[in-house]
């Protein structure tokens, strides 16, 4: 008998109408790997054919990068409390370098598996946590230096390319393949990615694939500049607000919207419970700061925050799956003082824990000191550092400061150590930086993190546009993104303001994704132009539906469209609401056309050229002859 | 007795209730120049103290530049119907160039003006027009050039130094006037702007100051990449959407946000009565697009447009008060093959006019070959060019294209050419752009054009984000400001959809702003940073009010606090719904600085650099010890 509150079954329902249906006119479709089991999803949007005066010219269809999951398959029985199809189990028992444990080693962990006031929160269906068995290393970094490509690898490699090579090959793609050069500060994107560059990228530690061994729910992602450009969400409830129910669907939200990964931030009650049904149900990688929880345990009193508790909520929580841990050991104390004289002071969370905890004992940062058995810890389910900004700068103010390049030079020793013991690292970034001071952050974390991939918040431009922050954020994220950061952390328009509801989440996520692709056509990733191509195409050709479908956010784009337009014939209308029915710049073009067409002038550019000249020195001669000095 | 409908006169009601009121705990002030009737306004924005454990520090008051005119002075008495007060006719009076006319000189203005069946729409007080004496010149450049300092320069000068010198003077403000070095890409910024580099900026061509001598009630601005960069919004009815009133409350909806300029791009019905109160009530300069209303007058069909239809649909215009006009004189009749291989074709609605008259007449574009008789008009009233890129791409794939270039190149030709008539030159640029290939438009266009200031829309750094196009825009838009444009043209989430209601107008401002804002401080502007300063350290110290007054939209900021936190006592509250009271890092960094203060760590500079070798090397030690390679 089921213990689960009604609330929650509601929502299940709630979410499978509302959040999980598919996009317009998009079909879920899985390209197959080496073997069977490696069935890597994209979305394939079918667009309508153009009609021209003599012709019918069909427009194929785009396929789209798709994190949703199983989430928006019509066919896919959805159900949260039972959680997702297991994707990566068979791959991970193969390789037979782990082990099913008895049940949670934390202790943390049995505590509240065992106790019955919990039974109304509790996942009912969690698994078994797996472990590497002793000396055994079951990185994906691991495998790759021994020159092992995993079905994970194959996977990513599969999911990046996004059927580029066919469409190269397919002669109706020829237009909508067109694409700018890119300016790309030293990426080196291949024309096409195989599962061996997937290999050496992840074994040189130029990018990651969090894929903790105790969450094989997830479909395997990259991070790392010479892929595509992630954006990671935040969720997570606090003191004041929020339920797991409220959770679990931002979560499945924020998967539909394009988050690539996703943060669980969570402070107030229930931490652990949260994060189990975040899990369960997540398509896509999952990260956590694992200090916050710990604070938790402590009652909120840094100072009473000991190694041998933090260690055991590691534990806990690797053994539930989480795939990323924000560790912020680079917060040394002798960088704390160079703080003092900041406008923002320390305005990382776990930063100002460190901080503060490191005063309270005048003793360097434990996170520091016990770097290594951290190591050893990722090592055995897989999990992946990231590497905290603990000193990031909160404001204008602070940016690129001693403090922060202090602490960035720091995690550049860590990623070094963490690397000799083959763990997975991506480095954090800031935060408020002034757009003529954002490429000196990728400069400097490339160089003194060896590459590692950066994975940086906003960072916002301004600090006067509480409200706006996704805007402010997204500007810098766009530029960042372009000079090599691998992953974009998300900001809400609530940023600063409050904890954000799934309006703001939407809207974040569709900031960052635009960020993320103005940073791929930036850089020149190879095929990223389709998509522009294709919507412009549509765009011009008064396609409206496959405009809205093409889109980022179709829902929206048809809601803006019918506010003024809103009638099913308008859709297939040949002019729009901005200039009406008789005057419309496309319709006009079509005629400068078609005329261009009929009476074919030659060699445009010889003509620019000759006739220049010649006209400027007639009009100039006519002009002088009308007009006197006044 | 008035024949104004009776939804007119609601709508003014409704508009001093809404719209006319002042920003939270800020002020109107003005400061006065070397004349009583040079009274310059900004907004002063009063802050409250911070409580510190041992002492009360003051919080000195943060200057805003204003744009909203008198809709945000509560003793100014506003009337829709009646019109703005007069600002600048003593000043145009006095320099004696100009005559009064007898009334309307075009045919069209007088056709209008005793037509009885308009009496319903047409404003009630009209000025009577005014023009240049034969063989005067009015513009602003041409008294630059003869070395005068107009109350409009001075005014301007006043306007951009915000009170600066004064700051400097004052100790109080040494802590927020504190900034980092920009990088200007050639811009000259001042440590203090006077009436005479106004002058000289305005001789040199290198800034306009847009006003009509018939638009005698706009608070003076300037445009120029030596200044704060500025904003133009865009409003307009269509054939299909929107009444006068309407138009007129976007008009001062967009003055209250910070819209510096706005153009009127009516291309519906009663254009010129529309233009006739939104002109009569706006303290900003308006631009138009004359070539819209041409066409309007023959019915929407481009190969009827008369050289002589346009040039009375100039003079209807700049007697009305117009204050720059878009005129798309370089898109040239060898220039439209160009753009037949395009993905979006020709997307200017001015652009495809000239075109399809172009190609109809297989004639050159009579904007250009007629120029030097639109200079005389412009020189007769100070209405400063706009000269319009018709030829801007529509996407992505069409950027810097030849067909954009080559038009770009004309543009410069035309820039010289209305020097020689020291008629004011701004120039329009893109558009769709990808980030890596922004900069190389105002390269070009600072090149080409001799350093007319540039006037870009967006541009947009993607196509596929319909309904977000102000966040597309924005990016390209923060980029383009900081690399030298001198004006950003917004672009509202309805962009491409339909036509932007208040609130769009309001979300497109803002999303501007903050582009502007950010390519200030990234250029370096003097004083840009105090803002961000204070409003960061009110935000450092949970002054909550101060953090939202200083914001961009304060009503948003408070609104997005109060969903999660109501309360008023939350506003003084120590911490935020993020965390929650147990848990707060600006509270423990408060903490950390109380420390620091404490027990003072000398020369922490030093300790890094020795602490970093020591603590390496023994961790290393420590690690190899505990790990082998597995």
């Amino acid at each position: 008998m089921s213990a689960i509150p009604e609330s929650f079954v509601q929502t299940t329902a709630r979410l499978s109408d509302e959040v999980t249906k598919p996009f317009p006119s998009s079909q879920k479709r899985y390209v197959v790997g080496s073997r069977p089991d490696i069935r890597v999803p994209m979305r394939e949007v079918t667009l309508t054919p153009t009609h021209t005066s003599d012709d019918i010219e069909e427009n194929p269809p785009v396929f789209v990068y798709d994190t949703s999951g199983p989430y928006t398959e019509p066919s896919a029985r959805i159900d949260l409390l039972a959680g997702l199809a297991d994707v990566r189990t068979a791959w991970i028992e193969e390789r037979g370098d782990t082990e099913l444990l008895d049940g949670p080693t934390s202790e943390f962990g049995r505590r509240r598996q065992n106790d019955p006031a919990l039974a109304s929160l509790r996942f009912e269906h969690i698994r078994t946590p797996r472990r590497a068995k002793p000396g055994r290393n079951v990185s994906q970094m691991h495998y790759a230096r021994k020159g092992i490509v995993t079905p994970e690898m194959e996977y990513v490699a599969i999911r990046e390319n996004m059927r580029l090579d066919e469409l190269r090959a397919d002669p109706r793609y020829a237009k909508v393949l067109r694409q700018h050069r890119g300016q790309s500060f030293g990426a080196a994107l291949p024309e096409t990615i195989t599962p061996e560059f997937v290999r050496d990228e992840v074994a040189r530690g130029r990018a990651i694939i969090p894929a903790n061994i105790n969450h094989p729910e997830l479909e395997p992602m990259i991070i790392g500049r010479n892929f595509r450009v992630k954006v990671n969400t935040n969720i997570g409830n606090s003191a004041v607000t929020s339920s797991i129910e409220e959770e679990v669907e931002k979560m499945v939200w924020s998967a539909r919207w394009g988050g690539d990964t996703l943060m669980d931030l969570s402070t107030g009650s229930n931490i652990h419970e949260t994060r189990e049904w975040v899990l369960r149900n997540a398509p896509v990688p999952i990260g956590t700061v694992p200090i916050y929880q710990a604070l938790e345990k402590v009652d909120g009193k840094p100072e009473e925050l000991t190694w041998e508790l933090f260690r055991d909520t590691l534990i806990e929580q690797a053994e539930q799956g989480v795939d990323y841990f924000t560790i912020h050991a680079g917060v040394l104390l002798r960088y704390v003082p160079l703080t003092a004289d900041r406008v923002t002071g320390i305005v990382s969370r776990g930063g100002s824990i460190m901080a503060k905890w490191c005063l309270a004992h005048h003793q360097e940062n434990f996170l520091y000191t016990r770097f290594a058995e951290i190591c050893e810890i990722m090592a055995a389910y897989d999990v992946s550092f990231s590497l905290g900004d603990g000193l990031r700068p909160g404001s204008i103010a602070d940016a690129n400061d001693a403090a922060q390049f202090a602490e960035l030079e720091t995690l550049g020793e860590l990623t070094k150590f963490a690397w000799e013991h083959d763990v997975q690292v991506m480095i954090e970034g800031p935060g408020h930086v002034p757009l003529q001071m954002v490429q000196e952050n990728v400069t400097k974390e490339l160089k003194d993190c060896y590459e590692a991939p950066f994975y940086t918040l906003g960072p916002l431009i301004t600090d006067i546009a509480p409200a706006y922050d996704h805007i402010t954020s997204g500007i810098g994220a766009a530029n960042i993104g372009w000079y090599g950061t691998a992953m974009l952390c998300y900001v809400t328009p609530k940023e600063h303001l409050g904890l954000p509801n799934k309006q703001d989440v939407r809207d974040g996520i569709i900031t960052y994704k635009i960020a993320a692709h103005g940073a791929d056509l930036a850089k020149g990733l190879p095929g990223a132009q389709i998509r522009d191509n294709a919507l412009s195409k549509a765009r011009f050709e008064f396609r409206w539906e496959d405009q809205f479908n093409l889109s980022l956010d179709p829902e929206r784009a048809r809601e803006y469209h019918d506010q003024t337009m809103p009638h099913d014939s308008h859709k297939v209308a040949h002019f729009c609401s901005m200039c009406g029915p008789h005057f419309c710049s496309m319709k006009i073009t079509q005629d400068v056309r078609d005329y261009a067409k009929a009476n074919r002038i030659d060699d445009p550019e010889q003509a620019i050229e000759t006739g220049m000249q010649q006209k400027a020195e007639e009009f100039r001669r006519e002009g002088a002859e009308i007009y006197k000095e006044v």
